[in-house]
C-alpha cells in the first residue's frame, strides 16, 4: 500500500496550550474532502482512478490527511481489516473496488470475494457489495464506480429526507462516525446535519468521543469542524447526562439492519437508544437500503465482531491498564427496533414496522 | 509536596507484547495497599504520621506506586484539586487531615476550611469532614484520625452488609473507582466484592474504564488484580451491551446523596442506572452515611463540577481531537433515586424511600 501524503499536521500537546494551527489548513482540508455547494474540490473517502483505488487514511485523521493507494485486492482487504477504510457504506465501496481490481488484474474473483468477506463480519454493505460485483463481473470496474456513485446519491437523499428532523436551534447527539468518511461522501447520520447547515439552520451537535477507537473525537469532530457546524466532543459517559438534560434528537448510523428493525451499530448505540427512549427524545437511524439485511428476521442473527483487547488497554502506544488486567472489546451492539423512532433512508423516513414490506420490494 | 517512591514500574507498550512485569511487584503492592485477613501490611489510601499527611498518589497508578507527603494544608488542598487523592470518602479524610495540619501549625482554621471547601464542589464528604473538624478543633489531629478510622470501619461494614448481594457465580458491573483508594480502605462499591472474594465466592467483574480519567481501567482494575478478583476492563460504551446480555448486578459508589435518594456519582452512572432498570438488573449504590446530604430534598440542588476539556481532548499528552474542536466535561451526573434498588450503607441496606427517616436520626 502506498501512502501519498496530502497535508500533514501532527501535534503532540503538552498541556493546555495547543500548538499553532494555521487556519488555512482547515479550509484546504475541507476543500479536499467535502463536497460543497460552491463546487470546491470533491475528494471522496474512497474512489478508483487510473486502475488504482485511493482512499482517505482514516487511521491518520484528524492530525494527518493522507491518501492511500491500493493496486491489488489484498491491499484493499487489509485496509478494511485495519480500519484505514471504515464505516459500513465505505467498506461496501472498498469491497466493490477490491473485486474490481481483481477483475482488472485477471485474478480469480471467487478468491477475491472470499478475501473481502473475511475482513469484517458485521457490516452488511460489504457482503451486499461483493455479491453485486460478482453478479456484474462482466461490467467491472464500471459497476464498482456505479455502486459507489449510488451510495453517494443515496446518502444525499438521506440528507434531504432527514433535513426536516433538525429544527432550527436544536441540539443533536451522534455516536461514532456516520459521516462522509464512513459513506464515500455526505454521510448517513451526518447527511441531514450537512443539509441543515447548508440550508442555514443553526444547531449544535454533541459528539460522543466513541471509545475505544475514538471515531467521534477524531473523525466526526473533524468533519463537523470542516463543515463549520457548531459542536462539542463529550466523553461517552456524558451522553446520558446530556440526553436527559439538553438533547432534542439522537441520530446514528447502522452497520446491519434486520427485517424487524433490530440493528447493529458501533458499541454504545444500544445505550443511547435506551437513554433516548427513557427521556422521550426521538432516536433516528440513518442508513441506505444496502445496510438492510432481509435475510435476518431479527437482531439475534447478527454476528458481533470482537476486536483486540489492546484497543481498550493501550492508548497511542501507552498502556493505561495494569499489566495482568485483560479487556473485552465488542465492536458493535444490537439495538432492538422498538427503540427506533424512524429509519432515515433514501426511500424516505420509515418506521420499524414498515421495513418488511419495503424490503420485499427491493 | 514531597514524593516518596515505593515501587516504580512504568511501561510504554509499543504493541501487542507488553514489557516484562515481574510477578513479585504485584504481591508487594498488594501487601502495601490492601488489608488482608492474614495481617499483611496495612497501607491506607491516606493517613497521618509524625505530623505529616501521607497518601497514595492516585495519578501515578497503575504503573507507579508512590506515596506523597504533605506537611501543610495548601498541599493537601492541591492534592484534592489535582486528584492525587480522589473518591468522596478519601477526599473527606484528606480534608480532615488538612484541617488537622493547619491546627498543628497554628494556622487560621477558618482560612484552611475555606481552602478545603474550594477544591471540589460535588463530594459531600468533604464539607461534612471540614465541618466536623471545625467543631472538634480542640481535639485535632486526633479527631482527624478518628474520622478516618470511622470511614474504614463504615466501609468494612458496607462490605459485610453487601456480601449477600453477590451470589456465587454472579457477574457484576461497576463504574469508576469506589475502592480502597477512594475510601481510605476497603471501598464502598468494592467492599462487598472484597468480602465476597475473601469468603470464597467466585464471581466476575466488568470494569467500566471510566473516561475521561480512566479510574476504572487504572484504579479499579489495579485493586481487583491485587485482590485476585476475576475481572475484565470494558470501554464505557460496552456497558449497555453487557448489562443487557450478562450482568446480574450493578454496584457503584456515590459522591452526594439527596434526601429522596437522588445521587451524584461519576459521569456515566446515570446511564448504567437506566440500562439496569431497562433490563431488570438490580442497581445498588454503596456509600457511608457521610455521603448523604439531608439538606438537599432532591438531586436538583447538587452542584456538578465541570472539569477541563483537556481531560477529554488530550490523552497522555497526545491530542486526539482536531485542533479547533472543543469538549464539554462534566465530572458527575445525577441519577434519580427511583432507579436505585438499594443503598448499601454501614446501617444496612436501605431503600430510597427509607432514607429521609434515617437521615433525621443522624
Amino acid at each position: 500500500m502506498n501512502v501519498a501524503v496530502g497535508l500533514i499536521f501532527f501535534c503532540r500537546a503538552s498541556g493546555a496550550s495547543p500548538p499553532f494551527y494555521p487556519e488555512y489548513t482547515i479550509h484546504d482540508v475541507r476543500r479536499m474532502l467535502v463536497k460543497t455547494p460552491d463546487g470546491a474540490q470533491d475528494v471522496r473517502a474512497i474512489w478508483m482512478e487510473d486502475g488504482v483505488v485511493k482512499a482517505v487514511n482514516q487511521r491518520a485523521l484528524p492530525h494527518r490527511f493522507e491518501i492511500v493507494e491500493m493496486d491489488n485486492s489484498e491491499d484493499v482487504a487489509e485496509a478494511i481489516s485495519d480500519m484505514t477504510v471504515r464505516g459500513a457504506p465505505s467498506i461496501g465501496a472498498a469491497a466493490a473496488y477490491g473485486i474490481a481490481l481483481a477483475a482488472t488484474r485477471g485474478e480469480d474473483l471467487e478468491e477475491a470475494a472470499k478475501r473481502m468477506r473475511a475482513t469484517r463480519p458485521t457490516a452488511h454493505d460489504l457482503f451486499y457489495a461483493v455479491n453485486l460485483m460478482l453478479s456484474e463481473r462482466k461490467r467491472l470496474p464500471g459497476a464498482a464506480d456505479e455502486y459507489s456513485d449510488s451510495i453517494v446519491a443515496r446518502c444525499r437523499s438521506i440528507g434531504e429526507h432527514g433535513l426536516d428532523l433538525i429544527p432550527d436551534g436544536s441540539r443533536i447527539l451522534t455516536h461514532c462516525n456516520a459521516g462522509a468518511l464512513a459513506t464515500v461522501d455526505f454521510g448517513t447520520a451526518l447527511a441531514p446535519m450537512r443539509m441543515a447547515h447548508r440550508a442555514g439552520k443553526k444547531f449544535f451537535v454533541y459528539v460522543d468521543e466513541t471509545r475505544p477507537r475514538l471515531q467521534g473525537a477524531k473523525l466526526t469532530a473533524w468533519e463537523l469542524l470542516n463543515e463549520g457546524i457548531d459542536h462539542a466532543i463529550i466523553a461517552d459517559n456524558a451522553s446520558g447526562h446530556y440526553i436527559r438534560s439538553d438533547v432534542d434528537v439522537v441520530i446514528v448510523g447502522a452497520d446491519r439492519i434486520a427485517a424487524n428493525g433490530d440493528f447493529a451499530n458501533k458499541i454504545g448505540t444500544y445505550a443511547r437508544a435506551v437513554l433516548a427512549g427513557e427521556n422521550k427524545v426521538p432516536f433516528y437511524v440513518a442508513a441506505p437500503i444496502s445496510t438492510f439485511d432481509p435475510s435476518l428476521r431479527d437482531g439475534d442473527g447478527i454476528v458481533i465482531e470482537q476486536r483486540s483487547p489492546d484497543e481498550v488497554l493501550i492508548m497511542d502506544g501507552i498502556r493505561v491498564a495494569p499489566q495482568g488486567s485483560d479487556a473485552l472489546n465488542p465492536a458493535f451492539d444490537v439495538t432492538p427496533g422498538r427503540y427506533v423512532t424512524g429509519f432515515i433512508t433514501e426511500a424516505g423516513l420509515l418506521k420499524p414496522d414498515g421495513l418488511s414490506k419495503l424490503l420485499e420490494t427491493q
